[in-house]
């Protein structure tokens, strides 16, 4: 059986913690949950300016929170992703004034004008698993893989704070990594009672470092199960694969994005081989890889990554990835 | 007359947002306000180690917040700081694990040993307006001028943040500048209504960038008045003195501290002047001042400077510094 | 026919530029060129610390330079490498005093201790195509797939400058990104009559950012050939494979990098299709791959990578990349 | 008696080392030096555009370089500026496109349109110290202190390098800091045998961090006279003033900078106070002081200082200071 949680509009949240959960994920259960589009679905036409109908901070919704009942702070959260599916048959980029890698923003300030705010509409083809571009200013169009991915996933900070959905930490948020796709779990800290998940911005693919600072924004259907994994700490949300471990970076400058990932990655790959602390930055240094998410966001994001067949030992927190993709596998096979 | 505040310990505020109000400031009030050190006084002698003592997120503490009838979103808070004077005979400092510019930390990770934690106390001497530094491992002793400051003053965030005391941001709060100290009022965009106005962090000295990542820490009494500036927007904090007027950039990289600040440097000479953006940015680049705040914050801290002779229209804001410097200096002078 | 050249000790070089040539390259030859490591093959087994037989400047030696006698100021020298071979069946890698990401160095400065500097000595067997890493403070090994590249590839630098072979700048040098292997046309702009090509740095394989400064380091046999385009400028090194075109971008901080090597790919985009500048962006934003090169060498690399099929028309410099893979290929089927 | 030296246009060098010295200078010698402006003297009215007029490589040329016979390889060269005075009556500033902080770079490459290319004349006063700016696009006019320092003053790098004299590290070179100004004694690590010391990009004044990327710059005397500490390594660039002992630290990222200085006068300090580490760092992050150089040129730099009243012992390097001080008084006093 496969839950399903569709919220209305007025349902959506704009930040990590500071609002009431909107339901309640158990262990052991299988869900499919609706997000909206990062411009709240208001961008339609490339006629449509993100300016125009967006308003900070009423950017980048996130669906949740969610309450799950199991996780206490100092516990982990896993999040298996078993599957994202665009929820419409188009999605959206565009520019956007002063954010992106490639234009000066509030914080890189520069004097210039700002680059031109220009919509891209792109066809989403589920079948044939592309998205398709079309350019605006000439006829050139282009197939590309699809590739979908969610940007945005969280739980409430610690400390007490409360943070935008445009931003990313140790409590996950907007990381923007195309590591996060289906057949992913991810990690996060818990630090509130029930751990407060929310998820948003998917992407029917992106490059690497969200280079515009927009990706093929849409809608998404994602399914997922979450698992509690007591008492453990984590500095900085972790992924896993079937085929890798990786650990995420969210930091400016973008090398202490690297630093904080390669760091965790070394840490963790001590803790699973019991490789001294050299031994592993010798490992991770020769096989591991890293993999850009964002150049743009409020935090940079960076993923090291360490394939499995480099680990002796590959049951990486009691195995519940496994656990996790097998549970989804069987509700996915049973259907809804 | 002279309006006091003196919290308990439960009453300090570890976070921008998130908590009531502990009172109401008015405008035309004038208010002394106690603020209890960075480590909550916990910290009295070189044997008693931060991290002993100190658990996160209870760090930091700010007195706080008071509601500002007056202040709604779109105005400015304009607080102006009359007199700090610190609350005791000694202040204390340290070296912090993973914190600090000289250090490696968990954003700029290493896989280095971490430094040794070592506290040092200073004598405070208000008479000779002298802080007396003790070295730990000789007998080498030194007299530093006094200059207390306050290193975080701020307002609730935009956009519905709650945010930790120790960060920094559009709000203001763990800035960390020598160049907030009495005789200076400090301008913050109000998010919500009543502005919610936190201070604490008082330091008895700082050198630039505060390099060890802990100034001479020391509780404080401020003497304050506040005005509100209304329907003006703010992107950035700005400081007024009866010599300079300064904005603040506050980011990572230190790069990037330094643009927001001069970027917003040249708009602010621009309204004063009436030159055009790149008269302005010439006039700044050329009589500009940069005054390094901190070097170790979540956020660093560049201040940008330009002297009042630069400007032949100096009422900025409708004079509300000269104004607040008036009351204060009344109030100062009838005594409490 | 393939030339040969093995250098001697004495004939190896520590500079781009500022050296006489070893030797003349002619288009439409093809060379197997002799590299040392980057240690000038002294670090020899897990006993001998690099510190204790290598001095500043003597590091990180290239074999060159070799005089391209088309190559005029203003053209673009173009780099096919056709085969790299380790030339011994061993490997090394290290820690390093202050170098690498997860230290802190010479720029990153702090007042930690520093990393031990450790030695880490790898079979090569080129039959199984593996490299077999052993852990000096346990028994446990991998065997990581043999992928060699090159790290250092440069001409003499525009300006009159002379680089030592550490660093990396438009004139390529210690790029140390694992995307310079066999089958990639490495372009680079000519400033100086003949260009002064020179290479070195071969790695049995690396990590993605060089995380420990050192990769597995090994003296290379290495197959190329060359070809000049004329009077074309180029703002920083390009490559080209059989699927992909990239941009190489070398700064700090880390986005710097980014940013150069994303900007060069946009407008390289903007040339090969037509389409304007903020098409071309789009395009590169979600089509585009980031790939690290090193986090640790004075200048990072970050590169850009577009799939050939994003193009439609691939024919790219002329197809110099295929002239050039063509004429190798058959000197290579011809053998010596 | 002072010595004179006067270059013509084509004695000038733009780069460190690569040439042939134009003098040699003594210890015991005083020197008045011209310099020509960073621009060739080139941009003589505001309808002069610098990119009409300079090309690269050949901008901000040097003066020199001198011969210092007694310096050697691991010694310090020691040179005093007693005075530094504009050799004209007016000086120039702009716009570059792509140069400055306040817009995007090679390196920060933006797709947005570069400022506008706009030149300012200031008129020089000696008599009343000032320099006269005048806006392009209003009337507004405003004298400024007249406050005379060289951006670029440096030796032959080391490792058998050639730096072009737009970039800066250890060997000095445009270094673009204000505090190299009359009174100061600048320390430099000698690489090659009798140093090689050029100087010039003579500055009438400068805003901190030479936000446009432009001073005022101008033709410049300087009188100077050099020594030579034997045998005494320096790490970066050192400076002396009858008030301060200074480190500057040369880098992107601008915080590595600060580290690099920071992290050098504490290692300073520890030298001259006998202090350990932790307590000269203690010291240090108390009463030092940051001052920024420059945030445009390919190297950032930023200043440490520490007053001399925090030095119980003022004798550094045996007083080399104090001996070409007075030297250089009675020179002065004396006349040529």
């Amino acid at each position: 059986m496969i839950h399903e949680y569709l919220p209305t509009q007025a349902e959506l949240a704009y930040t990590f913690a500071g609002r009431d959960p909107v339901g309640e994920i158990k262990p052991g259960q299988v869900w499919q949950i609706w997000t909206e589009d990062c411009f709240n679905g208001a961008v339609t036409s490339v006629d449509t300016l993100p300016t125009a109908v967006c308003q900070f901070p009423f950017l980048n919704p996130v669906t949740g929170p969610f309450h799950v009942d199991a996780a206490e702070p100092g516990d982990i959260l896993a999040v298996h992703f078993a599957a994202m599916r665009p929820a419409r048959d188009w999605g959206v980029s565009s520019t956007f004034p002063h954010f992106g890698a490639l234009t000066s923003t509030h914080a890189t300030a520069t004097l210039q004008p700002a680059l031109e705010e220009r919509v891209w509409l792109y066809h989403l083809d589920p079948d044939a698993e592309v998205v398709n571009y079309q350019a605006r200013n000439s006829d050139f169009t282009l197939a590309m893989p699809m590739a979908p991915m969610l940007g945005t996933v969280g739980v409430a900070p610690a400390g007490s704070e409360v943070r935008s959905t445009i931003t990313a930490g140790a409590h996950g948020g907007n990381m923007d990594t195309p590591e996060l796709r289906a057949g992913t779990t991810l990690y996060l800290p818990v630090a509130v009672p029930g751990a407060l998940l929310g998820l948003g911005d998917g992407h029917a693919r992106q490059g690497h470092g969200e280079a515009s600072g927009v990706a093929v924004e849409t809608a998404m259907h994602t399914t997922l199960a979450v698992d509690v994994i007591k008492n453990t700490p984590l500095a900085t949300p972790r992924l896993e694969s079937r085929t890798a471990i990786m650990s995420v970076g969210l930091a400016r400058p973008l090398e202490d994005a690297y630093r904080i990932a390669h760091h965790d990655l070394v840490m963790w790959v001590t803790e699973l081989t019991g490789l001294d602390t050299l031994d592993a930055y010798q490992l991770v240094a020769q096989a591991g890889q890293a993999s850009i998410g964002n150049v743009c966001d409020p935090n940079y994001c960076v993923v090291a990554k360490l394939p499995k067949p480099c680990l002796p030992n590959r049951d990486v927190y009691g195995a519940v990835h496994k656990g996790l993709e097998d549970l989804t596998a069987r509700a996915l096979s049973e259907g809804t």
